[in-house]
């Protein structure tokens, strides 16, 4: 439908990850293949090590990929407040300061959460209407996908930005996944009214109103852990210390899963056989079931697009979030929030008057 | 090692749980194999419902059987307070009330969680030293299980109750799981500490002290999500807000890769026949993955033994229910805890007098 004319420059932080600069390298040979002819990739980090990768992948020459040197690293044990002062030219930082100064439209990092929520509010900016940014995650559900946040950002997520996050994720859900009207649902311990404590109820409240207000925006009411899989919900909201705690669960079960098939696979003749046979249906669960695939979390409630990819995230799930975070760009994601945002602050304050 | 003299009586709950009273009695003639031939089991209930389930299931003759009629049935969306008041000949009150006057030794039921929290907690009791209950979960993992509290019982637990978790669910992990010094994590989203909050600093900080004090405990620090499946800890403690949410996800998913492979394999003939070679491993992952097995999740910290069987437990889980509250009766599991509770308290003053 949208004329796709515009193109794209995104900062790549080359030097977080688990795996090192060269997945993060490798992700970027992958995700070009996916951009416009006139996107273009700046590649942030340390130029001596970059340069040998870019060979090394087959990607020297392509001229949609520029080198920025950023000598300092951000480590995965850093503190935000300390890694700002004292990396100033580090890769994430470097890539923060392109996307305030306008020399790019998103940035995607697969560094340290923490640091990049930090300074990524900090250099970045909150929209107006936001007290806290927050990270999603798209997860599969049998019938599509739903979007949870906040999985990590902001661990004491309160009643309002509960609301924030539900309109944000509900905005991304629109733009990213093309749904029509989201409907939210608010993580909780029980779908009765009451369940939950305070906070939730609050939150509950305050959503219903605001049902009232959007006609692009539904309120599903409050969903338990099994509706995350099996529900109907296309944003799932809840605090970010519940989210992350949730996510990583998953991931750890799914790697356990993915252990027992392999192992019992590996010793059994008739496995073998049989495994085959089902590799492709293996491939399709492991495909519906990684986050990799929508493997950038975008931090939400930010004046810009920065993505985080997991920090575990091989070449896949990096590349993954390259496009996204292109995709996002192209959908002006955040055009709309401040407007909805300073409604949703409305029906907070009037709610709360009567609470 | 233990000398097995004792029998035991447990009061089951018959008319609870998502799939009704025949499975339940299903569940009884299943857990009748694993018991002593002293042992005695009440099914408590609406007598013209369970007789003639008793004879369908073959076990109308059963010695170790014994009914007892309760007219009333607590339904899944009754309050606690209302319940308790306006249903006092209810099968799960009735069950309590035997176990209060030592009628019984255990209670297991599939009922209304909400309902055996509140009651349990008024008609049998909180241990001393304990300010509420936790129900507790068994999950598999890399190398044996973890056992997660608390699931649901508590959604606001406070920095003192996860602490009385803590040596709740490793008191139950020695018990249950024979494990010799239990492993206990703290649920959190970064194992630096300082991350998670006030709530988590301080527990934190009471079970650093703690460590020092047992020597049949020890602290591993705070925990991730993906240390559920992945980690070494032996207990994971977390408030019931953020357990029940996890649990129903894990779940969630669970049910959502059954259907995925049952789907998949039911359109396929080349996945039927390699289904069929894959049915004992299949059967592994269920089994290795699935909380039945370990269906009872006890409600830690009361003055007696009350098990939850998930509500929609199967006979598989209920019969796992009930067997493991047998188990549970022939350790005295509740023996030490009060002596241990009153040193934990002793521990977290002292902390909270220097924090």
């Amino acid at each position: 439908m949208e004329t796709e004319k515009q193109t794209y420059r995104i900062a790549v932080d080359c030097m977080g990850g688990d795996k090192g600069p060269g997945e993060v390298v490798q992700a970027v040979s992958l995700a070009l293949k996916d951009l416009g002819a006139g996107d273009k990739l700046f590649l942030v980090g340390q130029e001596e090590v970059i340069r040998p990768l870019l060979c090394a992948s087959g990607i020297a020459d392509e001229p949609r990929v520029e080198v920025c040197h950023a000598p300092d690293v951000i480590e995965m044990d850093d503190k935000p407040m300390q890694a700002m002062k004292s990396k100033k030219h580090s890769s994430m930082i470097v890539a923060l300061e392109m996307l305030k100064a306008g020399e790019v439209d998103a940035v995607v990092s697969t560094g340290n959460t923490k640091v990049l929520v930090g300074a990524g509010t900090i250099k970045v900016r909150l929209m107006p209407g936001v007290q806290r940014p927050a990270l999603s995650a798209i997860f599969p559900r049998k019938t599509g996908y739903s979007i949870v946040v906040d999985v990590g950002a902001n661990p004491e997520t309160t009643s309002e930005q509960l609301v924030h996050n539900s309109v944000l994720g509900a905005l991304y859900s629109i733009a990213i996944l093309g749904t029509e009207k989201p409907k939210v649902g608010l993580l909780t311990v029980g779908t009765e009214e009451g369940k939950g404590g305070e906070r939730i109820n609050r939150a509950n409240a305050y959503l219903k109103a605001l049902n009232e207000r959007f006609d692009w925006f539904e309120y599903a009411g409050p969903v338990e852990g099994f509706d995350v899989f099996q529900g109907d919900a296309d944003v799932i909201v809840t605090d970010g210390f519940t989210g992350n705690i949730l996510l990583k669960t998953v991931e750890g079960l799914v790697y356990m899963l993915k252990d027992i098939i392999g192992g019992k696979v590996k010793r059994n003749p008739i496995y073998i056989a049989a495994g085959l046979m089902l590799l492709p249906l293996l491939r399709s669960i492991k495909k519906q079931v990684r986050p990799e695939q929508f493997g950038g979390a975008p931090l939400l409630g930010l004046n810009g697009l920065v993505f985080k990819a997991h920090g575990s995230s091989n070449k896949y799930g990096t590349a993954a979030a390259i496009t996204i975070a292109r995709h996002a760009c192209s959908k002006d994601i955040n055009k709309k929030a401040a407007e909805v945002l300073s409604v949703a602050n409305d029906v907070i304050a009037e709610v709360q008057e009567n609470f």
